[in-house]
């Protein structure tokens, strides 16, 4: 049975090796990611069942995202549209530090997810639904589905998570402001870092943010700071969690890895501090490496980060 | 002064590095191609001056395009078009022998092209305006723009050449034939392979083809076969030219590399024969190395096919 | 319910990027390989349901072939071994012709299957039983598991296959023929090249080889001629197939392909053919591409290597 | 109409892709350099009509560079020398830290520049001459040119740029302080490190030191610390500038990229404190990829610097 | 006549490219290491003639192992074992400071040492004779040979040198331990780092440990602290090295390396503090690159990291 | 004591991955070269001690050269030159038939070599002395080097090897003609293609050819077809040898390979015919991967080629 449900457009990935202009790549390796099948595989890293569901194209790009998933263990639910192509994704890197993303995802398969793509039945016997708000960005289809996601989830009683995720590719903030204060007193658990908290609520500094937006429903509010750690409000308790000091080498990915850390010792029961914990090191460990989700942690490398003066194991 | 004017849409191109299924590829080269771009490359190798004219989009492909364009001395009109983006072009090679194309051009900035796009007096002022029947397929707007120009050109007494270009990927075998009969009579020069002529005229075996197609208009008529050489009537008179034998790394740009030589030679008033000896050669060499216009003969290269024992240069 | 059980050794596979002494090789792609789950790809792609039971390390390697296994679609028993590593194939070319492949294997997980680690009920479901005599090579426990898993076979009517794969570095062609020579009465489906036939039984020539093979027992005989083609002995007729045409890239892996398109077309019900047809096709795919098994066909690529002209889909 | 007008030697340049020893390097990417036109390539990026000229061989890497400074939008007036071979630069990393730069350049068609190969016309027509202190080293034709060049300038009251960039390789700090002594008089915009500096004139600290190389002629003096940012002394006032952080990947063409960018904000009129920002910047795009120019900045990336935070862009 | 002779298994190894889980990391350099022939390299580089002894498989690895370290100028004594392979290593990086390395080395040619494969006049000759504690883990055959070895060298008067390398792999800490304090005793020189000074001795605080460990026996103790320095205990009297300031990219070696360095100034007679510093610095260069030795300084490398503004040498 | 001395050019090697102009290569392998060199790693590869002496640049490269001849058991005599770079090639492939060679050796370390570096008594010692007519053409003091050496060797009844291998980027055919012609009446063993023996001696035909050049001296002719074999002319007697079928990758080395082999044969006393297949075979070898010597066969590969089929060694 499965414990996490989430839904989304997974994409095929080309990622230059080089940093610099992306003219001047030349090498690119081929990969995918999608945010909330990031989010999936990093819980089922951590040991719980996760399923993904998805339009992909009748493509190559399509079946290598259908087998790499269900090859990290998610349960793929791959719906396979003859009309429409894989979406891609192009990730370059202008310096070591600008991540620079290109889109070929309009009218892409992934964007043309519908409500009746999704399984009512699913969604009531899990946990969890994840969502994010890049779905809603996609089409009015995917729009419409998310919506009826959360509604089937709420009336069952499953705890709704959303990762803002803020794409201005694909949206103004003006809209994805509008959707997300519709949607947040529906929301049980929410993701943001402050910038996209303030699409939503307004508030001066971090904590002020997250009573505000705790205001609107979220029973968990989770403030994300990228390298400089986290903040989570829960039943009216601030806790904070430093970051952990590793190399960083792209990115991209590491919100997903947060989400899927905190999922996932949710799921385990696991207490607040030890939660939020574990989200930084999923984050921490997600930034290591090129791809978006490869470097995700298992349960036993989640210690690995405390003591890297015993990281040589030979 | 130009003396070739081509326009249509040039592509960024990611090529797989090996062979086999693509999503087993790994590692992609990123380069670059388009089918009337490749003509000009090759008639700007073989010493002639070439124009070429195209949308593009605002982002680093399109600059990527502009450069190499410019770097190999074609004389490049790429409109920068702020609201698409360049098209890009998947490369793989399903065996040594297959290869295996995916676009994401859909409304990208080269589909946008538009009869106003062009420069009626660069026409009027060129020897020869090169179009492909890939360009039509692409918009409405497009294809207005191929009508236009071929208008221009027959009007102004500039010779018109079409290459076929058949991409099944755009239009089916029907809505081609019929824009290709209602075009073919405005056509001085036509390429094609015998399956893209059946596409217009029907007969049976390439020489009564070449000829049905010339019943149509056209003054000259090239049937290509490929690895096994070429077709040409011309003024009533059919050539035949045996294929140069070189190992065969990818075949896509070869058509273009055929027409490149043959409109080189024509510019240059080169006789008959040779000028479908050089055609075959361009043809030869583009098969030689992945991209689709790198290897391109100069006229000092020209030679180099025909004695293959005299290689090692050191 | 699954259609094909298989179980054997499967390793994690460096292989050389380039020809020449392996030490000269400097670069390896990291990929996977066994002869067993080969067969197991091979038949999933074609359509049919396939399980591969066999013991990997708790390792990178050993996590590497249950995901890229189950990523393929097949039903993947992969236990865990503690206490042994993944065994390893390092794959080189001499010359593009001279394949040299160096296993570390010995004690390996995979080495240590033992019969308890079968699942009679599974084997009993399933329509084929499918074993290589790498297996009984390995070690003793892995050859009760041979011995034994043939016999639930045979007494449930389950058709058995076997695949010779004569393995020098396992063992001599004495100890070989031995163990062959004592099974061979219990299998009904026979793979062999000729000399592999000739472990087992003597006789000039191909066909005479095939009938003293099927005397001691086989249904059907299947001796292959690598890119010379096949020769099925079924029911007392004598099928003969021609190669395809394709350029080889790694010879590696054609024969499990062969066994996977042969089972596949059993499994299909096809007419005997058209089975040793699609047992051609898949071997020519097999070499088109250097991993063992990453260019096996599925059913819509059976066709393709039938028309190579049409082989440019763009 | 060109702005700025420079000429030098440009090479070809095998870069290591690893660091250590550059016997064990193994793998090489191909690309080119030249202080002159790495300049040339920064001021047309930044917005302003830049011409090259200089000697380059009838061969490969001519053709290389030739079509890599057009590509770029430079005036490329790169002339072919039958006689002598484009000259080549191997770049290793001993250490991530120190850069290890062989050259074959000894009688290269670069070092034969004369001049006559300059034209006259071109430099009074433009509004900056820009030099470096390479050229004179390189054989007595070249030093020739330089001093050509500069009396044309001075006429004709075009501004002279002079980057010292001292390269030992080429000629002794004896020889070299001898020239730049002889010729400071004659530039009116210098650029040195301290180091540098101090081969034309002595005095403790930058500041006093760049007094004294302005009491010697130059109207601007530019002193540049590396990572440590760069101050300038014009009319009689200092400015500092504080560098950017970025990851360093490659040191080389830093400099180059810093009078680049000053340059280019004098021809845009720019005040002086934001030009001498848009020199520090330009330098420290130079060095966040490893080749030497590739990755300069437009106008439009200036900005991306001040807010690494925004950098990603999906 | 060598000066320093050493013996030991020296393996293949196989280095990811990049950080990341291991079954990611798809490209893979073919290089080679062991404790003692990286100090042996390391020796050599210094200037002085070292020997290594080792078995080898009669295989291609054999053959690197043999070609590479007499192509470093290692007098190379390497026994070609017909009935077993050379050992492999993996390395692979789970984050930029987490090195992963694994053995296929169990029953391998080099753990296959014995006694008589050693030389007693070589060692008699020699000056140094350093072993690894790594060689007692690997049989009881090398055990053996490692206590023969110190007993012919005491014998004659040939200093020992030990260098602890403490390797989970091979043996628990407890038998580690055993073995060292059996040994200690017949050791002049002892390297260390503080958690394997401790498998010997008890004191808190490393100048302690250093003196609890030179009371059993080594004149010179040597405790290492990776990016932090080192620390020697000699005659009674304690000197501490600050480390160098370098980009650190794979720290395996480092400790080989350091030990090469302190070897080499002994043998050249150098002072006690500039011993320490050629230790440092050859530690230092070890961790800028990729391989376990391949950056070793030679004496003119020395001088070039306490001025690391001079390295730009072009 | 070595058997066989050889000297001359040794030089670092940048070869390019991907066919097609040079410009385009863009990834280059780092490796080394030379006639003679080649020659000696293939008769040591065979079984017999060779040395060759060369002037190498006190560099990277040089250090390369050496560490890698001594790796593969030559006895080098590398002397430093610290005036001069190690020359330079540089191997790109037009198409996968036309290698394209460029030097960067003029004044190059190699070309510097004079006769005193010689060593006479070791000529005097060994069985055969090898030159190429590349050396004379390097330089004055390398062509005197050629004649004191063929002197020496003649007067002290060693047997004298003369490999035309005329090279255009050196001097011209009549230069070469006129020096070959000088110089054969001195020689022994004459390795020539076609073309090159014409340089020497006029004669229609192979056959006659040889005859005509053993009139001039040499007691062994041996002409090279490339892909079509070879024949000798020893003791009056005509041999021919058919060639061996092999995917060529690289023609660069086979002429050295071929002489490798005669030579090695010669010294090991091989019956005539064995001799000559030997010789074909290395020159097989030698085209089957990208390096000039790297696949140069040993004793044991010898048979390899003859059984393509059992080349599947797992």
């Amino acid at each position: 049975m499965t414990e996490l449900v989430t839904f989304g457009e997974t994409m095929a990935l080309f990622a230059a090796r080089r940093t610099g202009p992306l003219r001047f790549a030349r090498d690119f390796d081929l990969g995918l990611g999608g945010a909330e099948s990031n989010v999936a595989i990093g819980v089922a890293r951590l040991g719980h069942r996760a399923t993904w569901i998805g339009r992909v194209g009748a493509d190559e790009f399509g079946d290598l995202i259908r087998a790499t998933l269900a090859g990290e263990g998610v349960d793929v639910r791959a719906l396979s549209d003859p009309d429409a192509p894989t979406g891609l994704m192009i990730k370059g890197r202008r310096t070591a530090d600008l991540i620079d993303v290109r889109y070929y995802r309009k009218d892409s398969a992934g964007s043309r997810l519908t409500a009746t793509d999704l399984d009512p039945g699913l969604i009531r016997s899990a946990r969890v639904l994840h969502v994010s708000a890049i779905t809603p960005a996609l089409s009015a289809s995917a729009r419409e589905a998310v919506r009826e996601a959360i509604a089937v989830a709420r009336t069952a009683g499953v705890m709704v998570s959303l990762d803002v995720n803020y794409r201005k590719a694909l949206w103004t903030p003006a809209e994805a402001g509008s959707w997300l204060r519709e949607t947040v007193g529906d929301v049980d658990v929410l993701f943001a870092t402050e910038a996209e908290g303030r699409l939503i609520a307004d508030a001066a500094g971090a904590e002020a943010l997250a009573k505000a937006l705790a205001a609107l429903g979220p029973k968990h509010v989770l403030v994300k700071f990228g390298a400089e750690g986290a903040m989570e409000l829960s039943g009216g308790v601030v806790r904070r969690a430093a970051p952990y000091r590793v190399t960083e080498v792209d990115s991209v990915g590491a919100g997903d890895a947060f989400a899927a850390g905190w999922l996932a010792d949710w799921l385990a029961g696991a207490d607040p501090d030890r939660r939020l914990g574990t989200a930084c090191a999923a984050g921490a460990f997600a930034v290591t490496s090129q791809g978006d989700w490869e470097s995700l942690p298992r349960r036993a490398d989640l210690t690995l980060l405390t003591h890297p003066a015993d990281g040589v194991n030979r």
